[in-house]
């Protein structure tokens, strides 16, 4: 527990309404999508960036762990209050300071939600392409901070790429600003590129400079049905070799395709074995001719079944589909664990071999779903913890399917995220020598080691 | 000068043949596209990865400052040996390891020339779209030092949007690997941005992994004469205001113009004040459509011509015009100093006119031309060193074209890097807690100092 003493210093410095160590309240901010669970001892709601660099000022001085949070979407505990201490909530920093139509640049605080700010640009003809899934509820700063990827990703790249600047407050309380609003800029080292997906263990993220895009003229969502899933993963290597990049290029496995179909009645002919989303966006006459070439391209690789949206409502039919998968995997098993490894496209198809090889190995169901056009499998091990011994074999499926990633030239994350979950398996991945640098970075940044420790680096 | 005892060291390292002290040698490795000039006391050049981690080593252990160079042409003297020591040019690392046509990667080492680059990826139908004007010379490896840009990065992006992943020599000798050659990666802290830009002071790059485009189907480029600097300013903010980001949107004024047609005899109405040079590339419908509609939004800002290329040919006329300018500048003028500030686009009437301002105040010529259409403008301040007086007069006008920038939301350099012409202004730009952290992160990488000191911070 916090004492009395430095409960009061937080008081002061957001106000007596601006902080809570309520058991329901702790309980509230003790846990994100990955279901564990690390109680806090208090939890603040900060207004500003000074208010911010005075908590971690303080915090810094009495060294007390302060763990920066904002929606607690995040899918690897890169929120979580592991070591207990203070939650810092972000969501009060919640406006969108300015939509620059000239320049093509926004200026938002992290608290923005991720879909309300695409819906604001969008209504000015701009675009803001980076879609996490949780983008309903998920905060632009924890975007940031995690470096949130999203089906768009394919062609327009991830959160990081729309990141022009920031300002930060550093684990010693200073508020910096990094980059800048310009396209371009090289004056000093890139701040702003490793504060984004450093996943709140550099600094917290108080104000986002976001590049964006005019919003691209239509769309076109196509849904093909595979009569195996080595055609669908063939189908995606096929397009990005036939040198078309589609704006999304989504895939989705039979057991993906059964758990959807029992959750929403999801009708699909009884040879679908795996499905590819496509779409295309751009210049209008120009996605009808990519669509076509799209088709023709997937066309020899089994497909069973092609449905072309031709109007918005059945565009939104086909991505429900989509959507619905994370809800229909947790309604037909309990419990979960969503990885997010990523390799080179080409090896998609050698990758989902590996998973179902993984998967007959231990007798335990893997379901592999995600952003095929880009690597990115969201590769689920699904269980029942209260069955005894399948936590531990999907411990051990987990850490099969992170080395077969590795292998083929992948990493185990491609948007999740570290966080706590992945530490323990970090040194498969990262050369020692490269740890040692990343970690005499953090310490230069944060010497008491106060902010969100216990992420990405096991010690 | 070296001691014997390390120059013995070096040529175990490289090979006798690989490490020179000779006065020759030395003065050709004193200099870069700054015109300034610092003797190296040896120069080697080494194979591998290996012998530079070697060559680090020692030097990191004998406190001698080691300066990475590549083809030596950068314009704020990043690859200058300011304190002597060893100048270690890359040029021997110049093979294309791998060109990877399904996953659109290639993998380089850093010596290759990016013009050769370019050509070898195109010939395989994919397009890496960074082009610094330095192309047929700079390496690639000086190119993600600097973070390099060029007239098409309005629509593309800069050298580090293009680069997944490296492999590095830190300061003390070790080769870590950073990133990786997936689309997306999240694991750790991004070193490879970090290292793009960081202009040779973090580590010595020695291989790069290289994200590439499927090669745009065609281009069109067009010449838009104006008959004032104004028009063709606002012509810039009014294209990308209506939407549309052509490939390369570049600027010359007036007395770029002068400069141009007195050296190479080019052809220009008399009421010629300002230039843009647009092209369009993608689809060859879509960028007739899109040609068309640029030529609608700039009709109304005083078009006094418009030229349209109709072939290949044709558009390399155009670009003729504009490659030649440095030289032309040279050639009327014998010294220049070539700033490359960057402000949001809407800015650059406004920056233009503060230009012509500081001009007519220190009664100094200031040419201006470059990368209208993401903001940077090269600002060439002309003088003749011999004359007494111009020299003061040069550097003070410089020091207000850089505030100018900064009132305007602008950075000192859009694309040149800071090196150490630009580093006694880097306060005016950065905030010192910004700076205080640059510099705990070169510490970290870098406590002795010896990696390419004298560059970025002034000390």
């Amino acid at each position: 527990m916090l004492e009395p003493r430095i409960f009061k210093i937080l008081q002061e410095i957001v106000g007596s309404e601006n902080v809570t160590a309520e058991d329901a309240d702790r309980l509230c901010y003790s846990y994100d999508a990955t279901q564990q669970k690390f109680l806090p001892d208090a939890v603040v709601f900060p207004a500003d960036a000074e208010q911010i660099a005075l908590v971690l000022k303080m915090a810094n001085a009495e060294k007390i762990p302060v763990f920066p949070r904002g929606a607690g979407s995040g899918f690897s505990g890169g929120s979580l209050p592991v070591t207990g201490g203070i939650v810092l909530v972000t969501t009060r920093l919640d406006r969108i300071l300015r939509i620059d139509t000239e320049n093509l640049v926004a200026e938002v605080q992290p608290g923005v939600v991720t879909e309300q700010f695409q819906q604001a640009v969008e209504k000015l003809g701009l675009f803001y392409p980076p879609d996490p899934a949780s983008l309903k509820f998920s905060t632009l700063g924890g975007n940031v901070a995690e470096c949130a990827g999203g089906p768009r990703c394919v062609k327009y790249g991830v959160t990081k790429d729309y990141i022009l600047g920031l300002q930060v407050v550093t684990p010693q309380g200073d508020i910096i600003k990094t980059g800048g609003e310009t396209m371009k800029g090289v004056v000093g080292y890139d701040l702003t590129k490793l504060m984004c997906g450093s996943e709140g263990t550099l600094g917290i993220i108080t104000r986002i400079t976001i590049k964006l895009l005019p919003l691209p003229e239509a769309k076109k969502t196509m849904l093909v049905i595979f009569d195996s899933i080595d055609g669908a993963a063939q189908g995606v290597s096929a397009i990005i070799g036939g040198k078309i990049i589609p704006t999304t290029l989504e895939f989705m496995d039979a057991a993906t395709l059964e758990c959807v179909r029992q959750a929403t009645g999801l009708q699909l002919p009884a040879a679908a074995k795996a499905v590819l989303i496509i779409e295309v966006d751009g210049d209008k006459e120009l996605i009808e001719r990519q669509a076509q070439q799209i088709l023709q391209i997937v066309a020899p690789l089994g497909v069973v079944e092609t449905r072309v949206a031709q109007t918005a409502a059945e565009s939104e039919e086909i991505w429900k589909v989509r959507r619905s998968v994370s809800a229909s995997l947790r309604k037909v098993n309990p419990d979960k664990f969503n990885e997010d490894i990523c390799v080179p496209r080409s090896r998609v198809p050698d990758m989902i071999r590996e998973v179902e090889a993984i998967a007959t190995r231990h007798a335990i169901p893997i379901v592999n779903f995600g952003h095929a056009g880009d690597g990115n499998i969201h590769v689920n091990v699904m269980i029942d913890r209260k069955v005894p011994g399948q936590l531990e074999k999907a411990e051990k499926a987990i850490e099969e399917v992170f080395a077969a990633a590795l292998k083929l030239g992948g990493t185990m994350s491609g948007e999740h995220g570290v966080g706590n979950t992945k530490s323990p398996y970090l040194p498969m991945e990262l050369d020692p020598a490269a740890v040692t640098y990343m970690k005499a970075i953090k310490r230069a940044l944060d010497p008491n080691h106060i902010l969100n420790p216990g992420k990405i680096f096991l010690d």
